[in-house]
């Protein structure tokens, strides 16, 4: 699935530069710019390593041509309801991956609005869902660039792309080493053979569920023996 | 549960200001300042309805003290893994509400660090985790604010606290209106009973499946009661 990200009319250079590296962060493959009022060369000082990216950011005149090509379109607003207003009933953004996963589609436009007024009504007309972040009801309203990250990262997490910088968990006979050697402690430290037994139980679980890295596990399993080794002595 | 968020060496006035408004945003009770080297005059001005919210934030001189009553420190990086370095093993963010569900966390500490260098060793020493978010693998590292967003949207999510900016939505009985008018309108329309029960069927479900908000649904009603009376004319 290809994202679009359409911002319309944004005021702040800061918030563009920021959006343009927060959509690289998420893999967005497409900014569009309706009728930006921020300077555009000031915001390539803000988006770090995106400053490609923002230059090569689509310029358009209205949000129709922005939408051009889009086969599913939200718009974005912290005002999602307003009693009466057919054009205020949005969906909470928690409910947004499930349906563009589910309706299979090939290109997302997700559009945002001003800092100062947000979409006018026309805007949101033209778009087929509206998503609102459900945030403090006392505050909803996040800066631009804030609610750009939040609804990009409900995007991203949907495209499932793995992860480089988390640790590969440690294979199943690490783990299966580190409970036997657990075992072997526990026969020289208990006598009871149905303590012996819950004793077992528990340590084998918790190794199990603690998600250890590779490293991490090679860790634990020196430790444990060299700790087998000093109570053999 | 307390949610509190510990900034290291702040160093951009408008990321400050931007972070408190995300606190407030997503109900974040406590902010601390470990060593800002902001200005924190300067950062009032960006924190719209959070101005207040950030001059009462708790200023510290070390990572400890703002450690202090916490019972789940989480320190955060874009570098969640270098291999055989014990430090930089990390969760990704997914995992981070389970866990804090499940052990019931009362106070959680949330650390985020310089947006030049992050934090030192030292200081992802001092807590219990390491949090990653696990963006584009090309381009991982968010710009503090946004990382800070992210971050406490699915902190927020956990709360599960009913949203107000999306409309509540149409009472069953409402459903089985529109139901029960699509029903008699496809009696009219089609004779052979058997196509008649596949179409309700349908019918019947799309209705039940559209997530309807209240106003929606008695405008649907209200077409479809139309159509009804100009069919039987």
């Amino acid at each position: 699935m290809i994202t679009r990200v359409i911002l319309v009319g944004v005021e702040g250079a800061y918030n563009l530069g920021v959006v343009a590296r927060t959509c690289v962060n998420f893999g967005v493959e497409e900014l569009y710019l309706v009728n930006p009022k921020a300077d555009l060369n000031e915001a390539l000082n803000y988006s770090a390593k995106a400053r490609e990216y923002l230059s090569r950011a689509v310029v358009v005149g209205d949000l129709k041509s922005a939408l051009e090509g889009v086969d599913l379109s939200v718009s974005t607003s912290d005002e999602g309801f307003s009693r009466g207003d057919v054009l205020r009933q949005a969906i909470t953004l928690e409910r947004l991956p499930e349906l563009v996963k589910s309706r299979r589609v090939n290109r997302l436009g997700i559009v945002f609005g001003r800092e100062s007024s947000g979409l006018t009504r026309e805007e949101i007309a033209q778009t087929d869902l509206l998503v609102t972040i459900p945030a403090n009801p006392e505050y909803p309203a996040l800066n631009l660039a804030q609610a750009v990250a939040v609804v990009l990262w409900e995007v991203w997490k949907m495209k499932g792309v793995a992860p480089t910088n988390v640790p590969p968990l440690a294979p199943r006979e690490r783990l299966d080493k580190i409970v036997s050697v657990l075992s072997e402690l526990t026969d020289l430290a208990v006598t009871p053979e149905d303590k012996r037994r819950r004793i077992k139980t528990v340590l084998r679980r918790v190794v199990y569920r603690s998600g250890m890295s590779e490293l991490e596990a090679r860790i634990v399993l020196y430790m444990l023996m060299r700790l087998k080794r000093r109570v053999w002595r």
